[in-house]
Parts: structure tokens; sequence; C-alpha cells
């Protein structure tokens, strides 16, 4: 037997017993005629004792070998402490050992396994197995095991199925790239890896399932940015017989289950928010509501007046920032050289400052009298102390630009703090998106998403003016997850990829079985499917969702560990009837 | 709203309520001035009832129109049936309607969708999504997902965690073939998908995780028998600081906890047995317990008495068949024929009757006298009224050739009733497999497996004879699952490795990052891993898992729904450098 108890379960009322521990050596310090060693496990640290002349002879030189992390079993007597160490669920005890066995060595870890540690990411995910013993990625794994227990307790409460689908499926190259599978018995053809499981769960709905769900991998071949992974986990969830409004009240239930359940925070009733006014209001389609300075738009008050930047902008807008009136020129500086950054790409910024003593200065003083400064002081609803910055321009560029300085200044104020949740549905986003490059129109959701019945008639007229009943759950500014109600008409469903710019066969030979599927009886259906690896991340008030995934890739879409993907064999390769192009 | 309540829910309590359904049609009975419909969703069947002068003007006729599997919303009010149908629950109300909405209609469905359904196999491949909607394959899935739920929540409750270990992988081709995908950012380059998560659990129990689990798709490139699938699901776990005493208590527990749970069946401990045992007494490593029939040798007893088959063979060795004395001729010839196949490969059968009234018949009577046939019936136990059939040859050979025939009269004298179950564990298997073709040993279970300490130092001198801390789950002679203890030090692990024939290279090449695991503090630790659909057939007493899997591939490896595998773009092809051989 290796344990009577866990490193993380004795206590003051267990002392006196004799007991088994296992785990590793998380430190041992020698101080000649005693020495201590905190053994660690995933449940705790128990502070094990040796003394010269009392423990059993030998037993100190052995402990005297051991160096970090490596595996012991050791027996001892529970005792109680003299120095306890209250911020130690065990430290009001230590074992006093009678015997040791060495389970085994370990070399010199190659950074220290300590929650700050001092490895970089790179030998970090070459080791992430040591990486791994780490407090704070164990309680990130530990988050997301409650966080997929209690999801799936939740939907099973209400009566969704969990029904898995199958992860070898067939390529359709709309959206992003597919993973692609070489069969060997049917040579020349390929399966693919599910993007997500939209077609099935949809088929499932036709099939009758009425309520499904699954936590589910998804693939996503993809040029990988900072936080993408080509890999990844979606609760993909789909209802029957049901409205929008069915599925917002049974997922905010869900999401406000688990706040509660796992973080024991009530986030309380979802604001809603339409796309139109999410765009005009914070020029993001994600805002992050836990702060305010939302958008005033100056057109009225600003143009006419002389100021050629501002007479040429198809939008002169701003935020009000509460108390920055007393930000110095390098202050200001540091944000007009923010939204000028490439990356966000505004041409300048104009600010007004509403001093605290009720004078009223700004950078553009030569083109605007007081009274007409105040005129927009009065706008914003600024009061004495108040930074009122303005961008002008392109209004879609433009509002994109600014929502970047409203989250920088929400960072600046201290007024994003990641324990804080603010959620929010957004609604009646745009069926389409038209793409200069390719001249075309995209899903803006996807292709089995449905037109609000209200804009059907708009299809043909002017299609870019459609919206669809789709919409995204949105928490301090991060999309967790989007859905919307399906087309379960073959006739629509065909002409939405014919809008596509698929041709009849294209869509036939993709999307024919659940055309064909909706000859036999399809009810009218909806879903969302939420990442579930950023959800577990934003809970616990991360931004990166890396160290939320046990085994993740690098940015080149390596696993430094395992050191994939590698080259295969020749035999693999012939089997498959594939031959790698030689310049590869 | 589509309903206020499902097709399932409805009560002569409820009588009198207003009430809305939406819902499948499964039938409609016209009677002239009554019409019935029965209206189908995933929880029930609800009556609906229409009368001619008492219905809405244009009900009754709009109901005409509707055909089987049309989906429809109804209204109406809740009444008590004159004539009840106890067989259904909502058998004693009918719904009279007073709206009908016709949501969808549907084509007349290629097999009838009823519990015995006239549908072929592929049919109902090709046309999953009806398929679906019978009642014993929506019974098979709500199994499914409950057995998924109940398996979660007891390993949480038993400190397991589950934790996702990654899809794309490395290909080893140890084992099985793996499917692998191309990787396009690295060209040339390959991901595997895992056939199962072995090196990973172990990864989380050296980084220190104590307890894994993981419901989790597994992928085998095999070519396809009868029952296998190249994707499955597998309850995947591991556990540290343990015995295999531990683990099988662990999951004795879980397959109890599941049984009693799910089926409302207590099974009862386990029953143990070495592989040494099961080989010899059933000639199976997974035997069928629940029924007697246990194999006798007679070797002592039958050679050198002049019968040469017997004589010459390695092994003369039979079962009893309690009760089976009269059977006749032809069916003694048609178990002879059985045992002869070409799939079973026996030379002959030799039968001893023991007749019930004391006289003893047997097919070598030429060169056994009655008092050596009586010694037999001795060994065997026999009594009047039994029947002896014994097999002779090579021993492997024949001990696998009396298991099917033993397994056969199971079946003929109805001692395998699948709502029995009797669960076994077999241990001690051996560590190493000798494969004459390739002159090499193979893994048993894989290369991680640990020897038995006593047994290790027969790995230098007769390796074969090495016995592993292996174990298989056996139910009613089906194998759930298996696992092992496995390997936690280097040095062991690359002797193995070595036994195998792996040049030091290869396995560095492929498991170097697990060997080097081993060197930062590796715990001993165990492991099992379940075949989950196969658990879900056996639990609901079924012997194919096709009907236990949403959506299947034929034995072909094609899903036959989406009709893939499929070719893929030449675009597709170029960004993954790759060429598909012309002659493909």
């Amino acid at each position: 037997m290796f344990r009577t108890h866990t490193c993380g379960e004795l206590r003051l009322t267990d002392a006196g017993k004799e007991v088994t521990l296992s785990g590793w050596v998380q430190r041992v310090r020698d101080k000649g005629s005693l020495l201590w060693i905190d053994l660690r496990d995933r449940y705790g640290i128990t502070q094990l004792m040796l003394e010269e002349g009392v423990s059993e002879p030998g037993l100190l030189e052995k402990a005297r070998q051991l160096g970090r992390e490596y595996v012991i079993k050791v027996s001892g007597t529970v005792t109680e402490r003299s120095s306890k160490n209250p911020q130690l669920p065990t430290g009001d005890i230590e074992l006093v050992l009678n015997s040791l066995e060495l389970l085994n060595a370990s070399k010199l870890p190659p950074f220290t396994i300590e929650d700050k540690t001092d490895g970089g990411d790179e030998l970090r995910m070459k080791f992430r197995y040591l990486d791994l013993r780490r407090n704070p990625l164990r309680q990130n794994l530990a988050l997301r095991h409650r966080l997929a227990i209690e999801t799936r307790n939740y939907l099973d409460s209400k009566g969704f199925y969990e029904i898995e689908t199958p992860y070898l499926i067939k390529s359709t190259p709309e959206g992003a790239r597919d993973f692609v599978v070489p069969s060997r018995m049917n040579p020349g053809e390929f399966y693919a890896l599910p993007q997500s499981p939209q077609t099935f769960k949809q088929i499932l709905m036709v099939a009758g399932y009425d309520r499904y769900f699954q936590i589910v991998r998804c693939f996503r071949d993809e040029d990988l940015r900072a936080d993408r992974q080509p890999e990844f986990t979606q609760i993909d969830c789909e209802m029957a017989f049901i409205t929008q409004e069915d599925i917002l009240n049974t997922f905010e239930g869900m999401a406000r289950f688990l706040f509660s359940k796992v973080k024991g925070i009530e986030v309380g009733p979802f604001e809603r928010m339409d796309y139109a006014t999410a765009m005009r209001l914070y020029g993001s389609d994600k805002p992050d509501i836990r702060f305010g300075m939302s958008f005033v738009e100056l057109n009225d008050l600003a143009q006419d007046k002389g100021f050629s930047v501002f007479d040429e902008a198809e939008l002169v807008v701003g935020i009000n920032a509460s108390g920055c009136s007393e930000y110095t020129r390098k202050q200001l500086d540091s944000l007009t050289d923010f939204v000028k950054k490439p990356q966000i790409g505004a041409k300048g910024l104009v600010y007004v400052k509403y001093n605290t003593d009720g004078s009223i200065k700004s950078s553009v003083d030569k083109f605007f009298d007081e009274a007409q400064l105040r005129g927009w002081a009065g706008r914003f609803d600024a009061k004495p102390g108040d930074l009122m910055l303005i961008l002008s321009g392109k209004a879609e560029a433009t509002r994109k630009q600014l929502n970047e300085l409203r989250l920088e200044m929400g960072n600046q104020l201290g007024l994003r703090d990641p324990q804080v949740f603010k959620p929010l549905w957004v609604t009646d986003f745009p069926l389409l998106e038209w793409d200069e490059a390719s001249q075309r129109f995209y899903a803006m959701h996807h292709p089995f998403t449905s037109p609000k019945p209200e804009d059907i008639a708009l299809l043909d007229t002017d299609p870019g003016k459609v919206r669809a009943n789709a919409y995204d759950m949105v928490i301090n500014g991060v999309e967790v997850g989007g859905g919307s109600i399906r087309i379960h008409d073959r006739g629509l469903q065909k002409r939405m990829f014919s809008l596509l710019g698929f041709t009849d066969e294209e869509a036939q030979n993709q999307f024919g079985f659940l055309m064909n599927a909706f000859e036999y009886g399809a009810p009218p259906h909806g879903g969302i499917a939420l990442g579930f690896d950023r959800l577990t991340a934003l809970i616990a008030g991360y931004d990166s969702i890396r160290d939320f995934i046990a085994f993740p890739k690098n940015n080149a879409g390596r696993d430094m560990m395992i050191d994939s993907p590698s080259p295969i064999a020749q035999q693999q390769l012939d089997e498959l009837a594939l031959t790698v192009k030689s310049d590869a």
C-alpha cells in the first residue's frame, strides 16, 4: 500500500495516528540535527520531520540524499507542530517519520515547480509534465473538470442528451480550412476532422432527439494567432421546437448556474443589445459592459466649423473618460501613439479636458470656441474632471479604433476587473457579410443560420440588410459563444447556398444529406456553441486559454513535448497512396 | 411558442387543460366522422382527436392532408378517452384539437419508423436520421447518455479529474495502424489520431494528477471486422500510487454502480481467474462464466489405449453437456460439422452419451470399453442424461476449438441469457506474445505494461514466461476492458522496447518524451480502459455495437449518410504538399 492518506488530508484531530503518505519532495530544509521535508501531491503539502538521535538510525542520511521532485513513500506519526503554518490546511501538524522509501529519483527540473516559476514558455511546453505540477495549472485543470461536470449535470437535468458525433467526417471547404485524414481503405479519398458538429446536431434534431449537447473537440487548420489552438473544445448544443427566446433563456440559465455553482457569483440576468446598437455605442459586436464610456456622436456639433479633419470625416465620435482631466501631456501623447499604432490605424486623437476648475481646454482650441466645446461636453454628459477623447474618419473604421481606445481607457482606469462578470446577449446579427476581395457574400455565422422571417423579402433586393436569428453570448468583452435559429426548409437552405456562391451541384455534393434530411420532417430548431477553453479561462479570470488546456500546441501548431507533427514512415505513405511533394 | 407540454407528458389529471404540442405524425386513423392522429416526439406519443361537425371547420380536411412523419403543431383540450390504452403512459387521455399547423412536410420514408422496421442495413445507414427516430435506437442513445453521466459522476465522486488529451498527436506505428493528419504548416509532416491516450495519461500521472479519466474517442485504421468501428469510445482511466488490487476494486466498484444505477441489477463481487486458469478451463482469456461446462482433461485416461487420434494428440480435452444425452444423430453430426468449420478447424468430435438408463454409448466404442468410458464420466462428474464432447490435438488449438464448442452448447442450452450478468477479472496475462511470422515478441497488452516483479529475472532467460501486472474486465464472455500496472522506470522501459525489437533510436524518437518524463519523478501508476460502445451494448443486452453509436460507419469505413470519405479539392492537396498516386 502506497498511502493511508493524501498530503492534503491530515489535521490536528489526526494527531497520534500512524499513517503512510506518498508524494513528491517539494523542498528539504536541513538544520543539522533537525530535517524537514515538504511532501507534495495533488491534494496538498504535508511537512515531514526527522530528528538526529530520535529518528531511526540511517533515516536522516537517507533523507539527505533526496532532491527536489524525488518520489518517496513515508510512514510516521502525526504530531502537533510547535510552530504552526496557518497558510496550509495541514499546517497544524507534521509527520514524525519512522520510515522512508525512495520510489523514484528525479533529475533536477529545468525550472522551479512553484506558483511563480522561472521557466520560459517554450521550456515549460517541452517539459509540460513538470509545468503541470505547478499549483496554478493544477487549479486550472481542476476548474475545467468541475465546469465540465456541472455543465453536463445541468444540461442533463434539463432533458438534454449528450450524443457523440463522428470525428471522421467530410471536408466542406466553406469557412476555415479542414484538417483532412487520408483513407487507406479508399485510396485517394479523405475524411475531414469536424470544425464543429454543426450538421450532425441538426441531423439529430431532424431525428427527433429534441435536446442535444456534447462537450466536443473541434478542429480548424488556421494560421494560428496568439491565443488560437488547432484543436479546441466546444459545449455544443441544439434544441428543437424552440424560439430564439427559449435558447437565450436556457443558456443564460446554464451560465448563471455555472458562475453560481463553481464561482459562488450571482451574475444576474444578462443584458441584451442588438448588433446595430453594439456597433453604434461600442464599435464592437462584443462590447465589454463592465464599464460605460459608450460612444457619443458629434457630427452635428463638430462639423462645418472649419476643422477640415472633422469636416471631411464620415463620423466624429468620442468617449468621456471620467476623472481624467488631469492627464499630462505625456499621457495624452501616449494615448495618441496608441490609436496611431498600425494595428489600430487612427490618424490622430482630439481631446477636450473639462478641468476641475470648470475651465475647458482642448487640442482643437484653434477651431472651436469655448461655447462650442461646452456644447460637446453637454452631449457627453461630462462633468468637471472629465476628459473627452474624440476620433474621426470613415464610420466603421473609426468606431473600431474608438473601441480599442475605450478598452485601453478601461484598462488604465481599472474598470476591467477580471473577477467582475457582466454577461450580455448580442442579437440580430446581419445574415451576410460582403467580402470585397472575393466580391461575394459570406455567412456571418454559418450557412445554416435562418434569416429573420420579417427580413426574408430583402434576400432578393438587399441581402446585406437581412438580419439573422443569430446571437452571441458575450462576457466581459469576450465572445464566449454564439448560435442561431437554423433553416429547416430545403428550399430556403438551397437559396442560402446559392446566395453564398455555391452551385447546386456543390451544395448537393457537400450538404446534400442535410437538405435531403429536411425533406423528411425537419422540425424548427436552433442552438448554440460555447468555447469551453475560453469559458474556463474567463471564469478563472484569465485572458489566455493555453494554461487551461493540458497539452496545448504552440503558435506553429506544434506539440513541443511529443515533438509533433513529424515525418511518417514511407510504408505509411505507400499504404495511403500518397506522395509528399519533393519541394515540401 | 411551439408547445406547452411534450407528447409523453399528459395524464388524466391534466384533463380539461388547453395545451399545445408539437411533433411528428406517427399515424393517422381516419374513420370518416372521426379522425385520430398519433403525435410522436422523443418523450412519447399522444393521441389527437378530431370530429366531424364538432371540430372547427377545415381542421379535418387539414388533418387528412397529413402524411407519416409530417411535423405539426397542435392545440386543444386534454380529454379523458373513452377507450383507454394501458400500453401508453398517455393512454388515458386524448387531445381534442382546436388548431393544427403544419410546420414541415415529409416525403414518404423509405422504411417504416417502427420498433421492427422493414428497412435493410444499408438503407437505414443512409437515412440514419430516420432510423434514429425508431424507439430501439432512441432508447440505446438515451442509455448511452445515462451511462456516460453516471460514469462521470461516479469517478468524480472518487476524486478523478476528467482531463482532455490531444487528438492531434504523433504516429507510433507499434500496434494497429494510425490514422494520420497531414500538417499544412509543416509540409511533409503529419499528426496522428490517438489509438488511445495511453502515453498522455501516463504523463498526467508523472505530472501528479493522481486520478485521471476521460470518456474519449480513439481511432484505429484496421481492416474492419463485422463489429469494429474505425472510431470508438473509451472510458480511459489512470491512477498513481496504487497496486493492481486498488485498480480492480475501483473499477469493479464502478461497474457494479453502473449496473445498479442504470439497470437496477446487483451483479455482486467479480470473480477472479488468472490467465493460465482461464486458458486451461475455458480455452479463452475471456470466458463466459454464466454457465459451467469447464474443460476436463483426459490424457491420462484416454491415451495409450490404441486410439491413434488420441494417442498422437498433445491434449485430449472435453466438456460435459448436462442433460444432452438424448441428442440425436443429426444433432451430433451438426456439432461435428460445427467444430470442423474452417474458422474453428477441429478434425472431428468424440462424444460419450451417459444415457438416462445408466448405459454408456460413445463414438469410440471400438477403442474403449465401458469401464474406461465410465472412468471418463467420473472425471467429467457426469450424471445419467449427460453428453460428453471431446476434442484432441495440439493443446492450444484444441482448447480454442473447445471454447467455441462450449459457447455453442451454451447458446443451444439457453445458458447465455443477455439479461444475466457475470463479471470476471482475468489477471496475470503473459507480458509478451511470440509472433512466428516476424520472429519477434509483441507486447500482449502494450509496451508500457509492467512485468510482475517476481518474474523480472525471466526477462533475460525466458521472456515468453514473464507474467504481466495486466488484467481484463470480462462480462459474459465479452472483454469490456483491460489495463495494467505500468512501467515507471526509464531503464525498465528501455529494456522493454529493446525486447520488442525497437532500436534505441526508434524508442527515443517515438517515446522519448515518456522516457524523459520517467527521469523527473514518475510515481508508480496503472490504469484501465473500458470500451464504452461495447459496455453500453452489453448492458442493454445486445451483441452489436453499431446501434449504440449515433452515426456509425459501415464495414468499409464509410459513413453512408454523408458519403465520406470522399475526394478533396486539388487546392487542399496542394496546400498540404501532397499528391495522390495516380494508380490509386
